[in-house]
C-alpha cells in the first residue's frame, strides 16, 4: 500500500532533508519514528530535497507499508517526533509518487534592509545592509515568469542537464523594511531560489534597471547573477499535484 | 547627558524586559553591556515593560551618561550583546523620556488555524485548532478602534486605575491559514493585546456576531472576553514619539 504524507519542519540545525550517515536530517528522523510506530522499516520519498537549514510549511512525501495502519497514526507519530517536525496527514493513495507527480512548488524567502541587524528579523530573514532601490527590485521580478533556461541561476556544481523551468508566479511583498519573496514554478534548479533572491538584492543595491533580470536570464551565465544568499530564510511553502 | 536608544530583542527564554534578581532579562543584559562599554553603571528605561517571551522589533529606551560617548558605541555594544538583542542607534536627546513621552505603540500577534501543529508556524505563531468563522473575526476588530474603557481586556491582577485607552488602528491580515493581528494605540493595559487576540479567536471559533466585540468592551467584564493567549507570538513593533 502506498501512503501520501504531508508534514512540516523547522530545518534549522538539520543537514537538510536527505539521509546522510551520522548527520541529523529530516528524512532520518521521520523514517525512524514512522518505522517505530509501524513496526517495519519505512522510507519516505519527498517531493524533493531541501538543503541544510531550509524549512518546509507543507512538504509532501510518500512511503509504502503493507501492514494495518493504526487509526491515530498522525497523533502517535507526532508524539514521538521532536518539535521540529510535525505530520499533518497520512492518507492511502494508490500509485502516488511525491517526486514524479509534483506539478508545482512554491518557495518563499524573507530578507530585511537595515543598517544594523534586528534581533527579531534575524531569526527568519536575511539581513541586507545599505541603500536599495526598492522600485527596481519590485519591478525586476516580473521577468522571471514564464519558461526560461535558468542556467544563470543554478549552482555550478550541479549534474542536471536540462535547466529549463517554468515560473508561474513571482511576488515580492514589502512590509516596512521586511521583504517576502514568493515564487511558484514547475521545478527549481539547485540553489535557484537563493540565487534569484541574491540577484534581486543586487539589483536593489546597485540601482540596476529592472530589465537586467531578463538579460541575466538570457546570458545563461552564473557569473552575471547575484550571490547565493544564506539558506535559513528559505521555506518550501507547498507542493501541488493534479489530484 | 540623556541618550535615546533604539533596540530589538528576541524575547524567547528571557523573563521579560524588567530586571529581576537572578533571572535573565533584556534590561539586565543591555544594562550590563552598556555599563561595560561606557565604564559606568548604566540603567536603561524602556518605553514600557514587555513580558516573558515577548519580542520587540523596535523598542525605545533612554539612559543618562555623562562621559564621552565613543564614536562607534553601537558597533561596540552589539559585539558584546548576545544575538538575542541588537541596538540600532544611540543618540543624544536632551529631556527625552522613553516612557512618558511615548505617544503610540504598535503590537502584532500571529496565530494560525490548523487541525495539527505546523513546525514552521509554531516558532512564531499561536496554534488554534478547530473551525473558525474568518469573516466574523475580520469584522470584529473594527469595534476596537476609538477611546474605550478596556477593563474587559485587562488582567485582573493589575494595579492600574484608569483603564481608558485609545486605539488608533487595528488590522487582521490573512495569509492562507496564518493570521497577523496588528494594533496601534496610545497605550495598552496588562495582557490587553493577548486578551483581545483571545477574544478574536473566541469569536471565530464560536461563530459569534462581530458586534459582540463592542458588547464585551461595554461590559467592562473580564469574564466576557476570551482567554489570554500565550506570550511568545507577541511582538512590540514600534513606539512613536512627537519628535
Amino acid at each position: 500500500m502506498r501512503y501520501k504524507i504531508i508534514f512540516s519542519y523547522n530545518g534549522k540545525g538539520y543537514c537538510g532533508w536527505q539521509m546522510q550517515k551520522n548527520k541529523p536530517t529530516i528524512q532520518a528522523e521521520l523514517n525512524e519514528v514512522l518505522s517505530q510506530v509501524l513496526n517495519m522499516s519505512i522510507n519516505v520519498t519527498a517531493s524533493g530535497r531541501t538543503d541544510t537549514d531550509v524549512s518546509a510549511i507543507e512538504q509532501v512525501g510518500h512511503f509504502d507499508f503493507d501492514g494495518i495502519m493504526p487509526k491515530n497514526v498522525v497523533g502517535y507519530v507526532n508524539s514521538l517526533l521532536t518539535s521540529n517536525i510535525s505530520v499533518s496527514s497520512i492518507t492511502e493513495q494508490n500509485g502516488f509518487h511525491a517526486r514524479y507527480d509534483a506539478k508545482e512548488k512554491t518557495y518563499s524567502y524573507k530578507f530585511y534592509i537595515a543598517p544594523v541587524k534586528n534581533a527579531v528579523f534575524d531569526q527568519f530573514a536575511y539581513h541586507v545592509k545599505g541603500n536599495v532601490n526598492v522600485e527596481n527590485m519590485l519591478a525586476s521580478i516580473k521577468y522571471l515568469v514564464g519558461e526560461h533556461d535558468f542556467s544563470a541561476f543554478c549552482a555550478t556544481n550541479t549534474q542536471v542537464v536540462d535547466k529549463v523551468r517554468t515560473i508561474y508566479n513571482s511576488e515580492l511583498r514589502r512590509d516596512g523594511n521586511l521583504f517576502t519573496f514568493t515564487i511558484t514554478g514547475n521545478g527549481f534548479l539547485y540553489n535557484m531560489v537563493r540565487i534569484i533572491v541574491g540577484t534581486i538584492i543586487m539589483i536593489g543595491l546597485k540601482g540596476e534597471s529592472p530589465s537586467i533580470m531578463k538579460k541575466i536570464i538570457l546570458s545563461k551565465d552564473r557569473t552575471k547573477a547575484g550571490k547565493t544568499v544564506p539558506a535559513y530564510p528559505l521555506v518550501l511553502r507547498n507542493v501541488k499535484y493534479n489530484n
